[in-house]
């Protein structure tokens, strides 16, 4: 197996590249026509043993979370996607096969998202035993010229989240974080109805706690959650859900009037409360459970990686 | 040692970052402000045991060598950098502080050359025995507008190469594949003195012989090299000169008058012609050696990988 054939394969694949691909991967770097003079761009990574679990997994849901991981940006940015690279190292053993079906599956979501393979880079361990790694860098552009980011939350802003939260991953590996659909669309769709009652976002990658406190901090405010506001997963606990990771769902924070619902019936459920910063030293996010005052510090989710 | 805190470290060194970094790193994504509305992407990577060796290669070097590859292909298209993108996977033994050399230097090596750091991503492998694996992706604009690619040489085409070729990676591992410097503003330089007459180009990454294959193959042409002209360095003869990788000079096909050498005193050595292509199976590069005629398929290195 060569580096030379797999990447040909990727890129003969790639025969519906649209007009704004202006030099097409094969050169020494791909060249895209953008419509506008601003561009995002954000890189992600997944290896196996820690994203992922190749002896279990299918290689299909590989390539697809490799992807889809760094889709999930553009869309926390309420962003257009433009185009995608990635870079794969494999173990020396991993067979020709095998490795265009993990590229065939990187390629096929990436087209599903309007976000083609403009480059990519094959690299061979020196031993079976190293782990597959996929890092996968997205570009994308602001829709109407603005890109929302975390730091433009407000004290009384409401805080939202998309879908039902938790249970993502699950004990054999499997679960929703291999098959998530990256809200892309359904922040454009956001975006556009709130346009600037829309104040800050981010994608549920880390959990509900960590990333709220992202938002918190980037916008140097605080954020209070309503526990029992949380939409969980069935048969998750509102404290799970606040600590799971790997929902890939939206939250944000906004004013005026916020559709209950976006395209294909995904929901957008209020769950807290933008409030002035409690001192430096003050948990960022806070939850309410009926009587209970509990800060996100207290939660045991703070301080892991 | 967490990736929020070592990505901090990098990000917080950025302070210089330009008026065109219109959203810094630490959000989900980074934008930047284009001149223009063409785009330049591509992604290299760097993993221990195959590119360089982590027990005896300084850290310092192992973050340069990452940047400075994927830099040599922005200046195989003579265009100016705008922004790195970098994801490591680290043992988990690595620790904070090497961690933090690592980044240093990519960072350090990526201002040097004008590319500043617009986003990153670290995970953590499984096992101590798992390698460190560096991808980084380099995105670029076109110097006037014109980029240039593999794709342009034209029968009659003079073969120029700069700098000395061969003897980049000695048996210990060390040498100029780890301390070379990335020929942008060299590039950028013929691409002003030679306008149109700048055909195609190509940095010599995989050898000689490879990277002019490369060039004739995209541009459906045979390239003659006189092995006589091949600048080799000192003790390295031309075999091993056109077999050698990890030179990282440029290699180009031109007309007219092209300078003899380049700002700091490259130098600039024509080694051969542009030939109509052979028939579909003929060999796309031709050494001559005295009275013979060798075509490179035969020399061995046209079928590695």
């Amino acid at each position: 197996m060569r580096e030379f054939e797999l990447l040909r394969h990727i890129y003969d694949a790639n025969a519906g590249l649209g007009d704004d691909i202006a030099i097409p991967p094969g050169d020494d770097m791909a060249m895209i026509r953008l419509a506008g003079r601003d561009l995002l761009a954000a890189v992600d990574q997944v290896v196996d043993g820690r994203h992922v679990r190749l002896e279990t997994t299918p290689l299909a849901l590989i390539g697809r979370k490799a992807v889809t991981r760094s889709l999930s940006d553009i869309a926390a940015m309420a962003a257009r996607p433009v185009g995608a690279l990635v870079a794969v190292v494999l173990p020396p053993d991993f067979g020709a096969d095998r490795a265009e079906a993990l590229f065939d599956a990187m390629r096929a979501t990436a087209a599903e998202y309007d976000c083609p393979l403009i480059g990519g880079d094959i690299a061979f361990h020196g031993d079976a035993s190293h782990p597959l790694t996929c890092s996968v860098t997205v570009l994308a552009e602001p829709v109407n010229g603005r890109a929302i980011t975390r730091a433009g939350a407000e004290v009384d802003d409401i805080v939202y989240v998309t879908g039902a939260l938790g249970g993502a991953v699950l004990e054999d590996g499997g679960g929703r974080h291999l098959t998530f659909e990256p809200r892309i669309a359904e922040a454009i769709q956001l975006a556009a109805a709130l346009g600037p009652n829309l104040h800050a976002m981010i994608d549920l990658s880390d959990g509900l706690g960590r990333d709220a406190s992202h938002i918190a901090e980037a916008s140097n405010v605080q954020v209070v959650i309503e526990a029992a506001q949380i939409p969980c997963s069935a048969g998750v606990d509102w404290r799970a859900a606040a600590a799971g990771g790997e929902d890939y769902e939206l939250l944000f924070t906004a004013r005026g009037d916020v559709p209950t619902s976006l395209t294909g019936g995904l929901a957008v459920t209020p769950i807290g409360r933008v409030s002035p910063r409690r001192g430096e030293d003050g948990s960022m996010v806070v939850f309410h459970d009926g009587e209970q005052i509990i800060p996100g510090d207290e939660l045991g989710w703070q301080h892991e990686s």
